[in-house]
């Protein structure tokens, strides 16, 4: 059973894009095996299978899993004990954020296991940093990790790489995400570093071997590293920085966000100093101040305060055709839904999921059915 | 009559330390003039006479003041136009803070007017500043004035020099208060600086002229220079720095406290960083941005809210006996609770400060009598 999943998200983490929420959304109804078979099977299931036709062909889960096995190379899955339930928080995420869903499994290289990121620190900054940051930044992590608390970055040039070196330089354990799949390396510069890091620590990313980077998974893996760690450090961030980018997730994710501070002269310090100023990071200047605050934060993790209910005139037209397609009574699937509406599986699923989060539908045991809200 | 005022409190200036709220409190009470005449003919008044026999006896009011006109100094006092009256604010805080209380009358040189500072900026930091603290006190002093707002400042080596320097650059409004007479100059280095600051701005002080600098008047300096502004930026403060005693005083003042982030390996930088990081400021990177926070403050401050009322049985002996010296019915003044007390009148004043703050002494239009609390 639990092999069937793994090759169905194997299969689905090949034929999309991470955090999508249209894919993750479907799998939390259907699972996953059950979504796959649609896919492969039903050739009218929607708008999915127009996007995925040609990837779908060429996939082959069994043939991928062994050669992943072969490089050293796992998938993780939730239903193995290794999988790092924090990122869990990414469910409701997704639900307000395009490209928020959570992982649909992680493929990862090296000794450590991902069930240990629970109380983790993630360290990042600019890939152009000054050698003022990258001093803070290897101290930083040199501390971190030194008391047994992951340290996780990006391997980028810069703060990534110095905080990975301050962590392995104690012995420490410290954790890549990737944008890429972990068989290949990005930066190419960095080849030496990631290999030592999946030979001591580990290699993680959604993308699954042989993917290239691109600017979609560098986004999604900000906010997997946002996820992943209890508490986000950023050292030197330019204004328009990914770090920030990863800093918001934290927010997002109700995680400890923290700013080392710079010189207000300093451009790499312009962002992080903003940050602080905005009270959205709070500042530190030693890594035991960033142990302090992150061991502070609690095991459970505060959600956000659910949006307010918004009337039913509100909704565009197409999503009134699907509240109307959504029984009174007893429950329906998403599937059944669809055919009544006559629109596609993933864009019904996508309405479904927005007239849930204003509480115009319920969800019970058979599937949908309207809320006493929507009657009004 | 306000003239009367001027030589009493010019001859209580001369008397005692700044802000010493025992001979505030008694001035609030009894008036200059009446305080005054008290300490000059009835040598049984109490403790303040035998701390200050001495310099009584040498001191001669009139021509006192006929000096200092004479070098181009006067003496505002509260009855004056001129009177900058966001000072009022320390009345409450002498009640709390040892030598908080408000000056008795300030010193001043120079053509600036001390009521336009109603919208000034202190800008503080460490004497031995960086070239970075330096650069950047000139920069936001320079911003800050350009727009009109009055810089303020210590006259002191390091942040305080380049303050007064960004501010003059600008030919904008800026002040130096001291902690010794306004006719000296301290540092001595910084001569020429204080007598541009007398010619072109103003120069400030609470003691008289002649008087040297002690460490008590330095700390009182502090308190009067965050009262006097809206808003204090400490730009360079090492972690035991007096800029941090400023920034404590603007805080008790609900004054706005900013301060300027530095590199956390500068040493100098580490007592604003740990301003910043407990959020008792707030980081601020430019002269724009502390415009902007220092002009959102309104103009009515708010003042900390009363302490708890304790009861009866915690009060020290001393306490008890001024207590049951205070009438039941009809109000006494302090002269007269100190009689029945047989206590000094210096001692008994500070005692009903003490009891009138955790609510055992009320007083009426006659003066003091027993609260309803102090019954029980």
């Amino acid at each position: 059973m639990s092999e069937v999943e793994r090759r169905a998200r194997a299969a689905l983490s090949r034929l999309t894009e991470p955090g999508d929420p249209r894919l993750t959304n479907l799998v939390a109804e259907l699972g996953a095996a059950r979504l796959y078979d649609l896919l492969v099977n039903d050739r009218d299931a929607g708008g999915m299978l127009t996007d995925v036709a040609v990837r779908l062909a060429s996939t082959d889960p069994d043939r991928e899993l062994d050669r992943a096995n072969s490089l050293g190379i796992r998938f993780v899955i939730p239903a193995d004990d290794e999988w790092p339930t924090q990122v869990e928080a990414l469910v409701s995420a997704g639900q307000l954020h395009e490209r928020g869903g959570p992982p649909i499994g992680l493929w990862a290289k090296g000794p450590l296991r991902l069930d240990r990121l629970e109380r983790s620190v993630a360290v990042v900054g600019s890939r152009s940093a000054t050698t003022y940051g990258v001093q803070v930044a290897g101290e930083l992590a040199a501390v971190v990790a030194r008391q047994g608390c992951p340290v996780i970055s990006g391997a980028a040039f810069g703060i990534d790489q110095a905080a990975h070196r301050g962590a392995v330089a104690m012995d420490g354990p410290t954790v890549a995400v990737l944008a890429c799949g972990v068989d290949r390396a990005y930066p190419a510069a960095h080849t030496d570093l990631i290999a030592h890091l999946a030979a001591t620590g580990a290699v993680v990313s959604e993308a699954a071997p042989g993917c290239a980077p691109t600017r979609i998974r560098f986004l999604a893996r900000n906010r997997l590293i946002a996820a992943l760690s209890r508490g986000t450090v950023v050292v030197e961030a330019a204004v328009r920085s990914g770090a920030l980018n990863t800093a918001t997730w934290a927010g997002r994710l109700n995680r400890v966000v923290l700013g080392v501070p710079g010189p207000v002269t300093s451009a790499q310090s312009q962002g992080v100093n903003q940050l602080i100023r905005k009270a959205s990071a709070v500042l530190v200047t030693s890594g035991q101040e960033v142990l302090d605050l992150v061991g502070q934060a609690g095991e459970h993790l505060v959600e956000d305060p659910r949006a307010p209910v918004r009337p039913r005139d509100r909704l565009t037209s197409r999503h009134r055709q699907v509240l109307d397609a959504v029984p009174v009574a007893r429950g329906a699937g998403t599937d059944s839904v669809a055919r009544t509406a006559g629109l596609g599986i993933v864009e019904v699923s996508s309405a479904l999921s927005y007239l849930h989060r204003y509480g115009l539908v319920e969800q019970d045991d058979d599937g949908w059915r309207l809320a006493a809200l929507a009657h009004t």
